[in-house]
């Protein structure tokens, strides 16, 4: 037994009453960071919908080069032009230290993962570090509107983070 | 105006019909990796809910190094033992040739994008190099439920992709 067959099963309803047609630019020109924590459903908690937005995932919602790539692809081929960055509270990357788990996985396989330190502090911080990540690369065209956020996983609520922390 | 501000406000409706209290271990077990595309929402498309599933995502849906951080804190860290990878039609990566769009970055802004090159070819290719790249890491506990599909963003549908090309 898979536990993917009743995902597969699943889509087979989901596409009797789907709407297709609809073309890969974004409508609202927003591409979402965010992490790819099970309590986050960003198409949800953000009111949008198919055909609205990109959305880029990964462990903890880093900006990290790989989602360089991805918002230079987004900006430059499908026209967004606003960039929000959403981590979240209760992150499993804050349960655990990323320097030991890497000496873990190299103690165990004997390589090295190849994907480099992320280190990972204060929510806050982290956020700052995202924006930081995304205004210094040369590789995208709009900078102007870019925004971070925390979501709270226990109340569904937004709260965004300055650039500036609070004095 | 920021495009953000109506999703930051869309947030605050969501919020009000929200259940917090989950844990980030995924209910069902299952990493999806998917695209950025506006139109996937895997989340309604798997037929899953809040709780259930890691979503990583970037352009194409590729399974890179950052995506294999992922997994394996997926895997290592909140008990995920399946791994869906979902590519679609009509990839914008597939309109254009990702060489060239290296080309024309380094061109524009001086320096080489330090994410290495990102070849995109035939769909099932795709999903095959992209089960391979799973297959070959060290890093994950879990393989034998590893599946590739390809969702048409058209009808809404899944169809698998067999590790072996059709004779």
């Amino acid at each position: 037994m898979s536990a993917i067959d009743p995902l597969v099963q699943a889509n087979r309803e989901f596409a009797k009453s789907f709407t297709g047609g609809l073309p890969g630019t974004p409508a609202r020109k927003v591409a979402v960071v965010t992490c790819m924590d099970c309590r986050i459903d960003p198409v949800r908690a953000l009111g949008v919908t198919v055909g609205d937005a990109n959305v880029i995932r990964n462990a903890g919602g880093l900006v990290v080069e790989d989602t360089l790539r991805s918002l230079a692809i987004s900006q430059r081929k499908l026209g967004t032009t606003a960039i929000m960055i959403i981590q979240h509270t209760r992150c499993g990357l804050s349960t655990y230290d990323d320097a030991e788990f890497r000496e873990e996985l190299a103690a165990e396989t004997g390589i090295t993962p190849p994907w480099g330190p992320r280190p990972f502090g204060a929510q806050e911080d982290n956020i700052r570090a995202a924006l930081a990540q995304i205004h210094s690369s040369p590789f995208l065209l709009y900078k102007e509107d870019v925004r971070g956020f925390i979501f709270d996983v226990d109340t569904g609520l937004l709260t965004e983070v300055t650039d500036e922390p609070a004095a």
